[in-house]
């Protein structure tokens, strides 16, 4: 099934009203859009059946899920009927969260994304993943459920902190990288972050989406591509504490320098890129972003994408635009960690 | 995605490793299987990663899903991958649970069922149909994922109590009453009751596999012509706390009851249907099988087969092996049960 995107430049109650009809929609939305988004609690007045989360990831809990399932059951149990919408109105969390109970309620409901921080815009609201976590563990339980719709709105991303963009801004070099059309559209683009993100929205969705329409339920390991820059990334926010935004950032000049060091790619290709990266603010800062050798090697062990063993899936970067997955020793990419300076 | 069947006599290790490779498995098992069943507990010494289940309602409520999903993450978390298999080993409950547990850990492992009653091997371990209990309320949680090998073993189902072949009559009369092909191949059948399972297993799974297959997520309605015979078995079920297949069964006669009385089915083949079931020992106890207006017509209300307000969908009997699925006004029914005797 192919998400339908819809682009707004304001939350406007006649549009989505069309998309997740309120009499029979179930609402889940970030409390905190109460404050931070103008307008938005008029908004919700419309919608009889909605429900205030607490973002984060507390709210992946198996126990949040049964709490608010219970309470969203005996407000609507008797009438909800599989013709229902669930509409996410959030970022990550309430999207997965969101998606999860629309897969699961009585066997599935229709699912509207309304994403409300840019990386959530950009990524984690298209693809079809819901998640919840499991003893601590990240995105243990969840399904493939793609929304039937997803509504992107210019003045809900807008009214958010300048923190967000820098947050997706990650994710958005990453599908750059991946596709060529794109990136050649970005490249030399010196608009103000937001409004670009805004005006290459539909093309980095599309190249996402473009990616899991071949592998819709990751089966096939083509889907893997989008974990550009998160094989190093992880392990930096893991055990730096950064943003997933900023280390999925930093995870891509890691890349640069795997793919320099195997060969993949000449010094004079990941020199160009890195510059590029470099003209969106990502650089490096050698004394902060250093990690422990025990704890990365640690951390590359555990990694979901690893193999059997002591091998790990990795995306290699073999030009602009050329990716490619390589099966690759954690001893290997520990070398490059050591030779390249990212060790504390 | 089309279900393999695997009709074994014996509970034969070889065999079942193929398609649960043990060393990649995680298998539930009802816990009474152990003294049920002969070999059963040396059969499991060969899995690795057996977790005994107390079968029940209990076991699907999200509390228990939540606990017993934290222990299997502990014991195999950090290996398992989504190209593991569940294997549910057990009736109704074990299947409902390891399949939904199939279905949302790591976003979905190979599922695998081993069911032993009766009703599970005729009709829930069939379809895809995965569920959990929300505050009491029957299957509010669920998937619909479909076992990839469903594996049916003689000694198995041989080895549990009479009142089990019992329970799958029901289910076993409801599909052969709705394919004409099984119906003439099952009437004039006169042996053994398990015997006569067996013997038409294959027909009577591929019988509701066809429906199934025409509707696999239930959107179209094709696959409420199943719910014969459900109406008012659950109705029965509810309020005189007979079993599911006892109910189905009886459900059977109402049926019957409101198509003659709807001129759907003439009086002489209702009776030649009625003598039918009569054959299989389906007959009312008419003193005991009756219920109070008030209730039965609070329960049709909350049907979840139900449509707007006070109509349901009935399934409704016009010959041998054809149905039809109708909307029907509750006080419609109401009028059946109350002149056809079914109240107090």
């Amino acid at each position: 099934m192919r998400t339908r995107l819809h682009f707004l430049k304001k939350l406007n109650l006649r549009a989505i009203s069309k998309l997740a009809p309120p009499e029979t929609a179930i609402v889940f939305y970030d409390r905190r859009l109460l404050s931070a988004v103008p307008g938005f609690r008029n908004f919700l007045k419309s919608f009889p059946h909605a429900f205030a989360l607490t973002a984060g990831e507390g709210l992946k809990t198996l126990e949040s899920f049964s709490a608010i399932s219970r309470k969203v059951h005996l407000r609507v149990g008797e009438n909800a009927t599989r013709t229902w919408t669930v509409l996410a109105i959030g970022g990550g969390s309430v999207g997965d969260f969101g998606g999860f109970f629309a897969s699961v309620y009585k066997r599935g409901l229709r699912l509207v994304h309304l994403p409300t921080t840019w990386l959530a815009a950009i990524d984690s609201s298209h693809g079809g993943k819901t998640a919840l976590n499991l003893s601590g563990a990240k995105n243990q339980i969840g399904t493939f459920y793609p929304a039937v719709d997803t509504i992107l709105v210019h003045s809900v991303l807008r009214a958010l902190p300048l923190s967000n963009v820098e947050d997706a801004i990650g994710e958005f070099l990453k599908i750059s990288l991946i596709n060529g059309g794109l990136l050649a559209r970005v490249r030399g683009e010196s608009a103000e972050r937001a409004q670009m993100l805004w005006r290459f929205l539909p093309r980095a969705i599309e190249a996402k989406m473009r990616i899991v329409r071949s592998d819709p339920i990751e089966t096939k390991g083509a889907r893997q591509v989008l974990n550009l820059g998160h094989t190093f990334g992880h392990v930096l926010e893991m055990e730096l504490g950064l943003s997933h935004g900023r280390s999925v950032a930093l995870g891509l000049l890691f890349a640069l320098d795997f793919s320099e060091t195997s060969g993949a790619l000449s010094p004079k290709s990941a020199l160009s890129i890195r510059q590029w990266l470099r003209s969106f603010g990502v650089v490096r800062d050698v004394v902060k972003d250093r990690v422990l050798k025990s704890k990365a090697q640690k951390l590359l062990r555990s990694d979901k994408k690893r193999d059997h063993g002591d091998f790990v899936w990795f995306i290699v970067i073999r030009g602009l635009g050329r990716v490619e997955r390589k099966r690759v020793a954690v001893s290997q990419i520990m070398a490059v960690v050591e030779n390249r300076g990212w060790l504390r």
